[in-house]
């Protein structure tokens, strides 16, 4: 593979990695934010715990999505790790993936308010789908199309990483459709999919 | 301690010391956005002091809430200048002390509209009794179980800095539940406690 | 070139890249809190889906900024590649850009309420003008005037990219005006810009 | 001056820079959010114009707030740019000058809305006299008192350092004062005094 046929590359991704960690760690924080102080009527203990219990599907769908997007970035992270060089595709495919990401705050928010209806649900899984879409393209990018990851990364570890990377994206998809047949089943799919990506690549735990 | 009987680690902590700081900067500078402009009805002087007076109980929050995540902070900057490595299990004992930061922009303006409210200051300390157990167990991990810090760093030290940190927990769980029976003291406890950890690890001032 | 005749330089420009990238990165994120999530009357799927039509206008503004600003992450990520020094006068040509910039939530809410209103499109496009021409300004700083950059930077590259600089410059100033004449000749100029400065030295890849 | 006699330093300040970059961004960047979007009821030009104008104002306390922290960005990379080591004093003295820088957005959007309320303007002063002074402090305990910085920094140039430090501290604590006796004398310091410090060290620009 030579420079000729693919864009001109340059040394080093710390740059890219600041500016994707910096968004991604205000989509984390300012998720927050959309949980609104609720204004107290009735001030004895039990009225303001009753209170809180209300927004209980608020906070749990903040933290689903605190912890959907911090996964996200453990992957990009792990992702990264092993990119040593960047040129102009490899900004714009991180780029769509941020800008996707960037969208889940105002579908936390809208879900939070109406946790069961399909298409409140649909878009927050088609954003996932999405955003999850935008890191597979930048692996098939990277894996098997640029110089511009280590060597010494085999090509089954890759392919691995890239099936796998496949995998979210269906599910999100599937999701997506489901809300609108059977909305409890994609609220289960969104709020479980996260926890088989928390080790960033499974399969390399178990090798020597 | 090899390789094998613990997850695959990756040299350097930069980037997760990087997302850290964003998400710790964040949280510390949005603290402020929880104070609304007040609306003015009296433009004299006087009119206008006794509105800014009436803000005293949410810029107190603020301010407490400011030097208590400072405090995590410098904690997590003394806590990370001598790991060495990160693996997955790192990551996600940070991201749950993150997430528990990340609440606490959303109790500040709660106890800043209900200073007194058991409630309210209940699970104001609460959550950071929870961020303080997220950073416990991440000590947990890091000094006892993985092969992450420096191993210059002598036992003694790290159970210190350990036992120090379950200090922590435990008054803010004490203020918590405090709060049901005299809600100033709890107050009294949150607001002192910060005062104990301003120094990263005073004992070592005190040593040659 | 002496360092008599120009500011003193410090080299390095690690710090003054971490700024913008910060800056950058909390505008491209916070522009998806302008949407503001809607109140649900119809909770119906088809009533939801025509509450969510009708934020379309501020999707598309919504994502336009994001690439926009995006586009001048990458340029600004592609010219301090190669600059070497920082001196106070890079640093203010640098802060100039980024108050511009900062301007653009703003702006992108507005355009969003608005999209076919001339003023709104005007200073839209105005705003984009003059962070084009804070742009262009460090650019013939940096490019003719000082001893920041790598020497190793052809003069007919320097020439080129300012050349290019200034093109857009133009022609967001050209829709500034042209909103008052044709609003819609304005926001296909405003859309359709950013694609043109994809990559970063366009040229650059067509050489051997 | 030994080790013995001052707190354990830690070499290095890469992470306090870090976390300073970000809080500093986000201030900035947030005080264009201050800013309401209006809503338009007259949908002409010149409706659109003269309601627009409404938010001069808004508009020109939004560019002094953002130059003036701009500037305290400019002279803490200045500052820190000479700082090899860190201890738990740099770090504390540092989120002094951050808390205050912080409050600033709360300031800014205040003035914004009673531009000639002698209260209002004299805290918009008040919280930059004590961002000074967390500052000047800063400085004198680096310059003065401690081994954190380079031996090689002269100690006539820590010296106008300081001393230009205090000044702003004086006018920044003038202004607040003046406010309640000459508001718009309050107003023009205000709007004046970044300018002088546009220039890290202004001094130095003229030495050989």
């Amino acid at each position: 593979m030579t420079q000729r046929t693919t864009p001109q590359r340059v040394e080093g991704t710390s740059r890219i990695e600041a500016f994707s960690d910096g968004v991604i760690a205000i989509i984390v924080t300012l998720l927050i934010f959309e949980i609104r102080v609720p204004a107290l009527t009735d001030l004895s203990n039990p009225g303001v715990f009753t209170t809180l219990l209300g927004l209980a599907p608020k906070f749990i769908s903040f933290a689903v999505s605190f912890f959907t997007v911090a996964i996200f970035w453990v992957n990009h992270h792990h992702f990264f790790s092993r990119v040593t060089h960047s040129n102009w595709k490899l900004l714009w495919y991180n780029n769509l993936l941020l800008f996707w990401l960037a969208v889940v705050p105002f579908t936390t928010a809208f879900i939070g308010d109406h946790p069961t209806q399909p298409v409140v649900v649909s878009i927050y899984a088609l954003t996932l789908c999405l955003a999850g879409l935008g890191f597979t393209l930048m692996g098939s990018y990277v894996f098997f199309k640029s110089n511009l990851m280590l060597e010494s990364v085999p090509m089954s570890e890759r392919q691995r990483e890239w099936r796998r990377s496949w995998l979210g994206v269906g599910l999100y998809g599937l999701a997506s459709l489901l809300a609108f047949v059977w909305v409890y089943a994609a609220l289960i799919i969104v709020a479980v999919l996260p926890f088989l990506y928390v080790v960033p690549n499974l399969m390399r735990e178990t090798e020597p």
